[in-house]
C-alpha cells in the first residue's frame, strides 16, 4: 500500500485507526493487537483519572512497540444553574426509581481536570494525542508540540478544521453525521454540522493544508477505500472494533447493538448533555422532548453516571448509552486481528472491483 | 470504464445520472445535454401537470436520442384539518404581508392527480421512471412495466429498499443524508433515516438483490468512484448540476446557493411540510419552532407556493426554498457537457491516486 503522511509519520502499514471509545470498549489490549496488526489503536482516556492514563499506556507499551493514539476531550468549562440541576433530577427520577438506585447527590466535580490529563500525557507521551469538543489553547498546545506529541483535532465541519490547523494541529479529523458517540461540533449549528463524509472529507480536504483522517460509519474495507477515493490519508473506525474480542463493553451494550439495524441510530443529548449518535432505546425516548431542558456536557454526563453503570450491571440496555454509528449492522464480533485483516483484504477487493 | 447492470440496462457511457430537481432546474436542455454526454439526465415531473410532462419529454426527444429519466412522486394522499390550515395561514401570514401578497386562499387542490401524471408517464414512455416519497401501488407497477418502463424507487433505509424490491422495481436509489431537496422517508423515523451514503449503500447493497444507485453529497467525480467503491452501479447528482448553463433556477436561489457553506443546510419542514433539505435562511430560522405545528405535504406546500414564487420574482433568497445538498459549496457554473467531462476525469484520477 502506498504510504501518506499519516502512515509515514507513524510507520504505518495500513492507513486504518481504531478510534478512542469510552465505555470499556478500548482495552489496552485492543489498543495493542490493532497497532500489531499494522494499524493505529487509540485509547480513550477522556474519563479517566490521571494515574488512570498513565496506567493504560504502561498497559499498551507491555502489549506492543508500535506508536499508539491517546484522546481526551477539550470541554469548555460549562455550568449549570440549581435550577438546571434540580430540572435534571426531575427528570432522571423515574430513571433511578426503576433501576433502585438512591435519591442523587450532585456530585463535587462534574469531570477530570482537562489540565491533569495533559500533564499525563505529556508524562507518558503517546506518538498521537487526539481531541473532540474543542480546539486546544494555546499553552497546552504547545507544551505537547515540545514533549514531541503528534496532535489530531476533531472537526465535524470546514470551519473547525481551519480552527485546529491555525492552532498548529499536525491532522484533521473529519468527523462524519455517521459517527456514533460524541459528536465534536465546537463552532455553528449542531444539527448543520451533522454532515456525511462523503459531503465532509473532499470539502475539509479544499480547506486546510493539514492531512485528513475521515471518521463516521466505515465498517469494512470498502469504506476505508472509498475515504481514501475521497482524499483522506486514513479511515477512523469505531463501531467496527466495538464487539472485537478486546472490547469490555458491557453486556446490555452489545445485546443493544445486536438487536440494531440501518435506522436504529440518532442523536440525542439524553446521557451526557453533550450531542451524541447511539441506538435509540427507551430512555432516549423518554426524554426526547425534554432534550432542550437538560444541563450541558460535562454537568448531565455527571448527573447520569450511576444510573448508565446501575443500568448496565443489572443488563438493561434500554437505559445504557448504546453509542453507536450508522453502520452498526455491519459490525463484526472478532479478534482485533483478524478483523483487521479482513478490513485489508476487503479495501484492495472494493478498488479491484471499479475501474 | 467497465459496464455494470445500470449502464448496461441504458447503454450508458458513464455511471452518472443528473438528479431529478424541481424548480426549474432540469430543463429539457440539462436532461438532453447529460444524455448527449454518456450519462442519464432525469427530468423533475411531480409538480407538472400531464400535458406539460408530454410537452417536457417531447422536447426533451427533439435534443437527444439517448435514454432518460423522469421522476415523480408517490405521496399518500394526507388530509389537513381546517384547524391545521388556519393555523399554518397564521405562520405564514408575516411573510406574505412582507412580499405583499394578499389574503391566501386554500388552494382547491394541493398537487397533481398523480394516476393522471403515470398515464402521461405511460403515453411518453421515457427508459426509465423514478418515483420519491412511497412504493408504487401494485397496479401502476404492472401498467408501467407493461408498457416497457423500468422503473427506480427512492430509499432512505434498508426497509425502503426492500419495499421497492418486493414492489417489482429495477432498480433502488439510496438517497443519502447529504442530499439536498426532498427526503424520501416513508417506513421509519425520519431523524434516524437520515443515514449518510458511507454507511448507508453498503447496508443497502447487502440487504437487496438489485443494483443500487447512490444520491446525497456527491458533487465531484471522487464522489462518483468513492460511491461505486461502497458498491453502488451509479451515481446521482443533484446540487452539482444545480448552477449548469442549462439550469433554470432563480437568480435568487443561486444567489442563496453562492453564499452557502459546508455547514449551511439543514432538513426543514417549512417550505413544503415534508423534511427536505436546503441552505438555512430567514423563513427556515422563523418557522423553526413552529415545523410540528405545519399541515403535511402536499398541504403546506399548496399553501406556500405563491409565497416561494414571489419570493423569487422579487429576488429574496432569504424567502425560498434553497434546496441543495451538503456538498453545495463544491457546485461548478458550468455547461453541463463540460461538468460531465470533468466529472469522469476526477473519478479516474480519484481512482489513480489510491492503491
Amino acid at each position: 500500500m502506498r504510504h501518506n503522511p499519516f502512515t509515514s509519520a507513524f510507520g504505518l502499514t495500513y492507513p486504518i485507526i481504531q478510534a478512542p471509545m469510552a465505555g470499556g470498549a478500548t482495552t489496552p489490549e485492543l489498543v495493542a493487537a490493532v497497532c500489531n496488526a499494522g494499524g493505529m489503536g487509540s485509547f480513550a482516556a477522556a474519563a479517566l483519572s490521571p494515574q488512570a492514563i498513565l496506567d493504560g499506556v504502561r498497559r499498551i507499551r507491555a502489549l506492543t512497540a508500535r506508536p499508539f493514539n491517546v484522546n481526551l476531550f477539550a470541554p469548555r468549562a460549562l455550568q449549570a444553574s440549581a435550577g438546571d440541576l434540580t430540572r435534571a433530577h426531575e427528570l432522571l427520577a423515574p430513571f433511578r426509581a426503576e433501576l433502585g438506585l438512591p435519591d442523587p447527590c450532585t456530585p463535587d466535580k462534574f469531570c477530570e481536570n482537562p489540565a491533569d490529563q495533559i500533564a499525563a500525557l505529556i508524562e507518558c507521551r503517546p506518538a498521537l494525542a487526539s481531541f473532540t469538543f474543542d480546539v486546544l489553547e494555546a499553552d497546552d498546545m504547545a507544551c505537547l508540540r515540545r514533549a514531541g506529541l503528534a496532535v489530531m483535532g476533531t472537526a465535524t465541519n470546514v470551519a473547525e478544521a481551519r480552527a485546529w490547523q491555525d492552532a498548529g494541529a499536525d491532522f484533521v479529523c473529519a468527523q462524519g453525521g455517521e459517527a456514533g458517540g460524541h459528536r465534536g461540533t465546537f463552532l455553528g449549528d449542531f444539527d448543520q454540522s451533522c454532515i456525511g463524509l462523503m459531503a465532509l472529507v473532499p470539502q475539509v480536504v479544499a480547506n486546510v493544508r493539514l492531512p485528513v483522517v475521515a471518521a463516521g460509519g466505515i465498517m469494512d474495507g470498502r469504506g476505508i477505500a472509498a475515504a481514501q477515493v475521497l482524499g483522506a490519508c486514513a479511515a477512523q473506525l469505531g463501531t467496527a472494533f466495538l464487539c472485537c474480542d478486546e472490547s469490555a463493553i458491557s453486556a446490555a451494550w452489545k445485546r443493544g447493538l445486536r438487536a440494531a439495524g440501518d435506522a436504529s441510530t440518532r442523536v440525542t443529548r439524553a446521557f451526557s448533555g453533550r450531542h451524541a449518535r447511539g441506538v435509540a432505546n427507551a430512555f432516549m425516548d423518554a426524554l426526547r422532548p425534554h432534550e432542550h431542558e437538560l444541563p450541558p456536557y460535562p454537568v448531565h454526563n455527571a448527573l447520569t453516571a450511576d444510573l448508565r453503570a446501575a443500568a448496565a450491571r443489572q443488563d438493561r440496555p434500554e437505559y445504557i448509552s448504546l453509542w453507536a454509528g450508522q453502520g452498526v449492522p455491519m459490525l463484526r464480533a472478532l479478534p482485533a486481528a483478524r478483523l483487521m485483516q479482513l478490513l485489508v483484504e476487503e479495501r484492495a477487493a472494493a478498488l479491484a472491483q471499479v475501474e
